[in-house]
């Protein structure tokens, strides 16, 4: 079985942090690890298009049909559920790494610390540490940091 | 068809949050709305009990059976779905009141913030406001002003 | 805590059928009992409506927005599932009175049996009761049966 | 975007059932399809060793955790929806291939077609014609007219 990393953050970017993900993409492909995502564009898209890039496999969990998948997404779910596919895309991952984003972001963020699994952080939300009774947050100061950090926890969680 | 609202924090309180959820559940089932809730202890439990000494309706949406659910409960609904049925929670209200708790009540709010709803909190989460580019997060002082302010929502929602 | 009494059939329905729902839905609420169902026309609507002539309280578990309700519907709940909310009438129902219904009906009695639930048929699919290994699909001559029937089986499934 | 084709059936079977199984795995690979199932014992086993025989790629969406995936499940989503999981296995597929089967498979089967998708039946469930109003419930006589079928319907489907 392979590991899967999800990458969550906003549906668009700035050029630095689209470059940010996009070399997270690349760097969880690079590890063997799936590329789990939301599937649509921004974030979603820049980490997927590094990891095709790096040769990896996408799964891209979509809020609604298959035609919402950007064009690096290899295995499509279409569930249909609306943003509540955010805690698919959450349970679908062995660990996950925040980029950025808003509150779609913080709703994955916090329901990942809530099934007890380990979020990093790249310029993600700051959050009241002592409100965080479960789950681990950590912050990643670049993107190779990121990697080693949610590969590292994959065997914690599961 | 009733308002139903939503009250989510933790599953233990101190004497002071829980009664300050007795006096919120008691005053949604005055204003004749249905107390929505996970349908458990703390938070949940105390807004019951004054739900149901106001003569309200409760409804509990609880992770897994219905053995779970509070002696205050008048319709469980048994999700089986762990923690997941916290967005469920959400969907189920017309407008959410926050209070206290921690990152499994953050799960809520940011999902309801990001489905565009009012959440109105009392001693909950401080957000980034910067990052909340969806949905309405309030501060309210009391109980009278969080059910003011959650009821008055409700038009408004969806 | 209230029993939970799913009533799943066709969104249209012949006079006749129409007027069974009808009786089930008076008689579920008149044995105190909460009428769930999927919220929206045919058989779901009058149901709703006998149960609500009855004095009882309705549950409408919808497979989008607030709107799609039926007029009789009391507690709404808009799932944004589409038609996956189907699995949500049965989890909330303690038994179930299957009436009619085409393969959405088939969808909720299959998943209702694969849960180890009741449910009482009346004039709905027929199974092969060979590959039937979990659950119990009873059939009922009139509303009076099928309820009584439902009834006696909520003490046996949670 | 690779095709996802979902096989489904009983957790358990006959040896000339999981022949079938996996000989449907085997083509559906070979085929350059995902193979989608419920990642457990039995029809979805076999299938999945089928595929990966074939050099292919299998999604295993699970009931809970991931250590309930069997062994040739290359990429798990431990949904912990419980049964619940089998409308995430229809929504992620294309077009499915019911094998054999119980109750659990036919609460697939009648959810796919509800969902206007097309279901190939191999020596599984005979279902009422006049109350199958939507999607495409089609017999095939072996495994190779049963995924040849399924992949000409997915252009039909999404």
């Amino acid at each position: 079985m392979l590991v899967n990393i999800g990458v969550i953050g906003g549906s668009s970017c700035s050029p630095e942090i689209c470059d940010l993900a996009y070399r997270v993409g690349y760097l969880v492909a690079k590890r063997g690890a799936v590329l789990v995502s939301g599937g649509m564009g921004g974030v979603m898209l820049h980490a997927c298009r590094g990891a095709k890039d790096a040769g990896g496999i996408t799964l891209g969990i979509l809020p609604h049909g298959k035609e919402d998948a950007n064009e690096y997404v290899d295995i499509a779910i279409p569930t249909h559920y609306g943003l509540a596919r955010n805690h698919l895309v959450v349970r679908a991952s062995d660990a996950l790494i925040a980029i950025d984003g808003y509150i779609g972001t913080l709703s994955e963020i916090s329901f990942a610390l809530n099934e007890g699994k380990t979020v990093v952080s790249l310029h993600s939300w700051d959050l009241d540490e002592e409100r965080i009774t479960k789950g681990r947050y950590v912050q990643a100061r670049d993107a190779e940091e990121a990697v080693e950090l949610a590969m590292a926890a994959t065997g914690k969680n599961k």
